[in-house]
């Protein structure tokens, strides 16, 4: 399912630009990429990194090369050049323009996810232009947006919203794990894709952080509503956090839009502040599991009442004794199935959703 | 205190268009331009009102007349037209545009506070300019906003953000009545307009709906920083409702920006439901006076406490004895001091927020 402004997305072989910062929390659309579209990516560009695999960096990703160069990523025959970061503010780093023009001049279409458009960069737009060749700003809003009134709640499947307590901890890779596993079930299961990330491994989806701040609810409600068609369960990729000072705005706007029936609470039990600005809210210890769970169904009860029914952990990084143990932790404290759906399994999720959903009809 | 985007804006004396849509609850930025600037208002434009005037229809106002077409106004002397709605959307009315070209032919400014920009309309951007005449978007966001990081909470003022309910209800208005409360009493206080009307009234300010959604808090927070500078209170003008099914998103990314040490909860007691989309809300009951108190200081709390301490009611169209009634039920209801600060007295709120800054220092 692809909308006119990301036709081709679904068929390009990827360089994905990452100079500078290929890593495990600073290059999101490079690991997703390499996570969900594996075998579309032909290499990453990093030279900090170069020599080195996707496995070496991430701890996942395969064999997936590591080169200095755009010119030593062209033997390997990618089609598209993806920006692979996503920073706060989202504007391209300055060196990277040339980069652009170079993978061009080389015939490669751009994919972007950067609040700052490409296609509004009168020397990207003219080039691409000259050869032909597309821009997608994954970012880009789509026109006529609309406020949301809560008609979402209408919809005959049952969506879920994964919310979390912080950003950038696996909301969008808890959505798809789960939505695999209802797949596998023969679930009819729809994925609303709400940032650039989504988009790009879905091929539709808005960007919702990216539109006029007025419509983020409508951006959801539109994005819900056509999930729904067709479809038991839909998953709504969450944004941000309820307590984040800098993008808690698209966090509760996305959630009213979307009029969940039931919430999967994601949390890294690594992440003691939140997460950006590089460093900018160590001030702010996050709250507890328990207090985001309570204020997660305070925000939308009185909407809708829309349970937190389990905990998607984000355990990269811990040991497996230690992932075991704040798994343990996190049903302790709220009474919730609770686990890592990438290091583990994302089966106890369905489970609670099939059983939310057999419960409230 | 201007900025270059809205210089002239403080020297205009306005015909506001208006048509079909003048009313109490309809046409909200004529509404505070006749409040706030009676002196600068020469007529309003509306046929179905024509040869009323302003205080026949809303109740305050006094002489200002109401006229049927704009040719009707010119003789009154307007220097400019301002476009007196706010509509769900901010899409212009399509047969306004011809109005809009007259004023410009007859040698008026053009100011607009809706979403849609004037100044984007080739043909109006074509006729001022012809003319040397100027085209204020009051929604047209500054460059360049950042992502807030609670920096706001640094500031050396005493921050209060009014909230409320519901959008529509007046926190622009009751921020005002306690801003001039203040001043009088000798306190220097700052106003932080974050909506088209209350930078028609002050010169300065960002609509915080009108930017990108990442960046909402990052708007709010620089203005907080400005506002501050040599005040030791400031206001800041809160948005739709952290329960608003549309609005929300914009009401807590407003709230987290601006790191408030105090709230004052505004509330109309003759609202049922949420306002706008021609009664698409409906479907919603407004929650309690005193679970709206609890939810907005839950949603701050994890950032810091900031705690409700005064409600700030409007009772418009309600008989004194109404009123009275709503002022008793709100402290019932509450515990804190409530008043009308229109139809009464803005001192308790004012009283209100001189005990918490010198109780929290």
């Amino acid at each position: 399912m692809t909308e006119p402004q990301h036709a081709g997305l679904d068929t390009y072989r990827y360089a994905v630009l990452a100079e500078g910062h290929f890593g495990p929390e600073t290059s999101k659309t490079a690991n997703s990429a390499i996570r969900y579209l594996p075998a579309r990516v032909a290499a990453v560009v990093d030279s900090v990194h170069a020599g080195r695999t996707a496995a070496d960096v991430l701890g996942f990703g395969g064999g997936v090369p590591v080169v200095g160069t755009l010119a030593e990523a062209l033997p390997l025959g990618p089609t598209a050049l993806l920006v692979g970061i996503a920073p706060q503010g989202g504007r391209l780093p300055a060196p990277w323009k040339a980069v652009l023009l170079d993978a061009l001049a080389a015939g490669m279409h751009l994919v972007s996810g950067l609040h700052f458009h490409l296609g509004d960069d009168p020397d990207l737009a003219a080039a691409a232009a000259a050869r032909g060749l597309r821009i997608h700003d994954l970012r880009r809003p789509p026109p006529d947006l609309p406020v949301s009134t809560g008609r979402a709640r209408d919809v005959d499947a049952f969506v879920v919203a994964t919310v979390g307590t912080d950003c950038n901890i696996g909301k969008m890779t808890a959505a798809l794990q789960i939505r695999d596993a209802l797949v596998g079930r023969g679930v009819r299961t729809g994925f609303a894709a709400t940032g650039q990330t989504g988009i790009l491994i879905e091929g539709w989806g808005t960007a919702v952080d990216a539109v006029v701040a007025d419509f983020i609810g409508g951006a959801a409600e539109q994005l819900v509503l056509r999930a729904a068609a067709g479809n038991d369960v839909v998953l709504v990729e969450g944004q941000g956090s309820l307590v984040h000072p800098g993008y808690s705005g698209v966090t509760l706007g996305l959630l009213h839009g979307s009029m969940p029936r039931a919430q999967i609470l994601c949390h890294k039990p690594t992440r003691a502040c939140p997460f950006g600005g590089d460093g900018a809210y160590r001030w702010m210890p996050l709250p507890s599991l328990q207090a985001m769970r309570v204020l997660c169904e305070a925000a939308i009860a009185p909407l809708r009442p829309a349970p937190v029914i389990a905990v998607a952990l984000n355990t990269a990084g811990m040991t497996e004794d230690d992932a075991r143990a704040a798994a343990e932790a996190a049903t302790r404290d709220t009474g919730l199935p609770a686990t890592d759906p990438v290091r583990w399994d994302a089966g106890p999720l369905a489970d609670a959703i099939e059983a939310a959903r057999a419960a409230m009809g």
